[in-house]
């Protein structure tokens, strides 16, 4: 079979590289993106099997580049539908060049310089007080990429924040595990796929998933997620709420909704609403029937697609 | 009377401060804030009779920053409410030393380097195309702190791109004037002021308002806006969109509802509605009515304020 091929947001050893390749194996061709809109525009011109995106970060919200995809007022991206999701728990590790230090805190004495993204130091801050008080930081574009610095360097004593996933591609020790100072910090990503692509054998995601786990009974999840996106027409008051309750009548039940700008005119708006149900056999029954129904109230509507719910509740 | 205390996005010259001159007059006395937190602990604090800070963008969406602030989980800035909005749109301008060249394209082939915000380069990208091309670009933290240094070159043939606004601020020329690629870019800022204040004569936002105004009647708009924020309790499937139904039965027309982490418990979220309604007379029995009603059904709600809706359609 030919090797699915997958999009990512780059580069290598990013969070999202380590999404993709729990969710897809390491045996995926994995390509990775520049930006979000280069994954999606993978997608919808069927130059990839799959792409996976964060969506939602559990401490920082939305990630509004990819609602602003999925939001699509121009119908750029017409073809490209959620079919999945994965989470990803963010832990930071300390890493040094192999055989540098021994693991552990004696050897940090003389580590001398500090790499990782700025957002990493404000994670790790408990760790770095303690540990690395006063030692020189260097901000870089990616935790992957402090990593990449540190694996290059063949004098210099420094270290890198970064995942043990970075740690194994770029060929680093882990000094130290799971050094942020909040636990929980977890990543949500959406799967995509291209609704219309013809791609010989390619396998769903969810089979993907069944094959994958070690233990396949933990991935027969029941709740299915569904997104939804519509713009009302602004002469109707009430007409949000309309909307909504059509969710409620089909025994949907709504978890997130995000007000994003249309780009069409000012202050008219795209809603992306999301809501879970227990699937009853006539769950696709319920979503045609609220499409057709949200058709009848809104300016225009979308459904986005629907997955298994896969959050494990902590 | 004592000049009223207005708290600000700083730095001077800021679109927020061009927002406080426009919403106060410059009779008041304006503080800049290094951050919206602190603009919200100032007005918690009672060290200001008013914040007015930035909380939508028409292209941009949702400033989240300012929605996180709102939603305040943990009731820091428990006695801080919403009593107004303004709306502020941003043009930018090519500014230069006074007397360096005459307005208008002739001029601009000696100037050697341009000064602005990294968003603005973006916003501005036909006219940069078309008078600039190839001309140095430095990076600068805020349009206002470009055009303060442009302000203080002596030898130099620069030019910054910010407001009027910063032009009058720093004692520059206005060379061009909306120089922006896409027009109606339009900003709105909430005007928070601590409900508990005993501040003597402070002015209600209001009031303030009619007696800027050219013309009063301008001032006199009907409809009502009103910000109500609530969590959900996560085993009540339905009690999002039962929540939501208490507004439409209350004859708030929602306009638009954001999603944000609740920062005590991952995937757990505090919900911002914001509703409009024109007001009967009966406008605060119904704000009442539905906190009743809302406490009944969600784990924990809060009214953040109901004031005149200021947007005069485009």
């Amino acid at each position: 079979m030919k090797s699915m091929r997958i999009a990512f947001l780059g580069p290598a050893a990013s969070f999202s590289h380590q999404a993709a390749v729990e969710s897809f194996g390491s045996s995926a061709e994995l390509l990775p993106c520049v930006s979000f809109a280069d994954a999606f525009a993978a997608v919808q011109d069927d130059k990839v099997d799959y792409a996976i995106i964060p969506c939602e970060n559990s401490t920082n919200g939305s990630v509004v580049q990819t609602l602003d995809l999925l939001a699509d007022p121009k119908g750029i991206y017409s073809d490209v539908e959620v079919c999945g999701e994965h989470y990803l728990t963010v832990h930071h590790c300390l890493l040094t060049r192999k055989g540098l230090s021994p693991p552990g805190r004696p050897g940090y004495s003389s580590i001398t310089k500090l790499y990782t993204h700025p957002q990493a130091w404000g994670q790790c801050e408990g760790f770095l007080e303690g540990a690395f008080k006063g030692v020189e930081r260097q901000d870089v574009s990616s935790t992957s990429k402090g990593a990449e610095i540190v694996s290059r360097e063949t004098v210099e004593r420094s270290a890198a924040i970064a995942s043990r996933f970075a740690a194994e591609h770029h060929g680093l020790d882990v000094s130290e595990e799971n050094i942020e100072d909040k636990a929980n910090n977890t990543t949500r990503f959406l799967v995509f796929r291209n609704v219309t692509s013809g791609r010989a054998g390619r396998l769903s995601f969810e089979d993907i998933q069944v094959s994958m786990a070690q233990d396949p009974t933990s991935v027969t999840r029941t709740a299915q997620k569904t997104l939804i996106s519509f713009m009302i027409r602004q002469d109707c008051p009430g007409a949000l709420a309309e909307a909504l309750l059509i969710f409620k009548d089909r025994g949907i039940n709504l978890t997130s909704i995000n007000t994003r700008p249309s780009q069409i005119q000012a202050w008219k708006y795209v809603f992306l609403v999301e809501g879970q149900a227990i699937p009853t056999g006539q769950h696709k029954d319920s979503i045609s029937q609220i499409m057709e129904r949200l058709e009848r109230v809104t300016e225009s509507c979308r459904h986005l697609g629907s997955w298994t719910d896969r959050l494990v509740p902590f």
